[in-house]
């Protein structure tokens, strides 16, 4: 912990330790990501070159069907076919708090002393609750690292399934018995979302009958015929069963995602995403933050009392601020 | 079904009706939030006059809590209190569909023909899969058609339970024993957004085990002295078993919020959040929207490549279109 936080930071050195596969390295620049530090514009552009290589895998699935379980046998199984692996568990849960309430110390700690795993929980603080635009930087600050692949799932009550595969290379979405997926599944729109499939807990009652109900459901969404086709694995996360076909199935994810183009297609459109939600924060820290009071909070308070309406109020903050 | 959506709106005509009352207009007027219709300005500053009575109650919970059926019952409460009421079911799960997928037609089927009773589910259509900033605006349509009560839920696997009590001005949190919710409440973080707890199924097992773990992690929160105290409330909502104590308890609170001036505090906080979201909207229909080529997908391109980093796309973005 020498130096640690205080002390001159040299970007150019920190991307350079943590492209060596430093974990101090690459835990700070995580930090710089979370703490929104004014350091960031240097550590993206540092980063940049090194970016692309890993395959970013987003873990979803209702509470209960052992996510983290599964999360912690993936990272064994992807260690055995020797990747480097990055773990993000994100935490969105609490707008207030701003702290991720669990700590990276509670969990995965069959892998924390494997220095080709980097595992982090961060809190993610973003507008009215959702995955910031923090998440994203810290997948690069990963890739860059040269992880091979990056698991990323949230932690708490099912929230942000699809955000998270709006971030990922390959969706896996976890389900397990006696949780009435069938149903939920049809709610949550997961269908759409799946790469990859697990049936988890699959020495359980009822496994067979989730596979046949979703390979049903999946027969029924029209696909083009060079469309992936997701396929479901049944896994027993506990003691590692089927863990090793899931990560083939995740290869193969990713080489389709190659050859189609979709790869590079979801990446522009991720692109796209981030850089819409940096020029729209920094236009919001134009517009004034939560402590003082701004034209905004003036603007809030007549709209609050309905002596003017939102978009009348945005009009005026837009001419203001523009152009 | 005459007229219908075709035809001359007459804005003005519309709100009118809605504010007597008139079902259909109110449907109209939340068709147009969904379709985000250019008459959505003149709709919102027609509206703004007549908002600020509805109190926004929000339902939060697992899934497999009862909410659906909990929502039921509060209606049937709130009715019987005399209470004109209005339900937002909205689904944010899916930004492929852009389509509810349960139609109103297979929800609350018992109070569909009370026409104190407004019934609606909406596909939010929020940048990343979040509730978007239509929400609020179908809640001021609620508001000024008189309901003196909103309930809003979200539909799917426990999304956007934060967003939900971001909206509201009462957030009811719902459990039920043998969820593993005791663990679950400090994971998503639901012990800092209930006003009013409601453990569900109370004739099962564990339900008193529940209430007393909920409040041995309430008492340790700390608390001004004039605080609310979230109190904790046992339902059966199948049958209706307690529920008009949970009516009770969010009159209450209305109460405390109205004198504590939190209420004043939560609505200016939220209107700020609704011009800033419909600010930025603007901005980003101004940086192109999806369907065509634009500066920002080229920007996009170049950071995907590693040719670039999102800030540097983002500078370049704010200096085309702002200043």
């Amino acid at each position: 912990m020498t130096g640690g936080r205080r002390g001159a930071v040299s970007v150019p050195d920190l991307v350079e330790r943590a492209r060596n596969g430093e974990a101090r390295a690459v835990a700070r620049l995580i930090s710089l990501v979370e703490d929104a530090s004014p350091l960031l514009r240097e550590v993206m552009a540092g980063l940049a070159p090194y970016t692309g290589h890993a395959q970013i895998v987003g873990i979803t699935g209702s509470p209960g069907v052992g996510k983290s379980t599964s999360t912690n046998a993936l990272v064994a199984a992807l260690r055995k076919a020797g990747k480097r692996v990055g773990v993000l568990a994100v935490d969105p849960s609490s707008p207030f708090s701003g702290g991720a309430l669990l700590g990276d110390r509670v969990r995965m700690q069959d892998h924390a002393l494997d220095k080709e795993v980097y595992i982090r929980s961060m809190a993610s603080r973003g507008h009215l609750g959702g995955l910031s635009w923090t998440t994203p930087q810290a997948l690069r600050v990963l890739d860059a690292a040269g992880c091979d692949v990056v698991l990323i799932e949230t932690v708490g009550v099912g929230q942000s399934e699809v955000e998270i595969a709006g971030l990922a290379d390959t969706t896996l979405v976890l389900l397990a018995p006696g949780m009435g997926d069938g149903i939920q599944a049809a709610k949550a729109g997961i269908l759409e979302i799946g790469d990859v499939y697990v049936v988890n807990k699959a020495d359980r009652d009822g496994a067979e009958q989730v596979r046949r109900e979703l390979r049903n459901m999946l027969a029924l969404a029209e696909r083009d015929a060079e469309a992936w086709k997701p396929p479901i694995v049944l896994t027993v996360a506990q003691t590692g069963q089927g863990v090793d076909e899931v990560v083939e199935k995740i290869d193969e994810h990713r080489a389709w995602m190659e050859s189609s183009g979709e790869l590079d297609r979801r990446r522009v459109r991720r692109a796209r995403d981030e850089i819409e939600a940096i020029a729209v924060t920094a236009l919001r820290s134009r517009w004034g933050d939560v402590h003082e009071r701004t034209e905004l909070d003036a603007l809030a308070e007549k709209v609050a009392s309905g002596d003017s309406d939102p978009y009348t109020a945005a009009d005026s903050l837009l001419e203001t601020y523009t152009d």
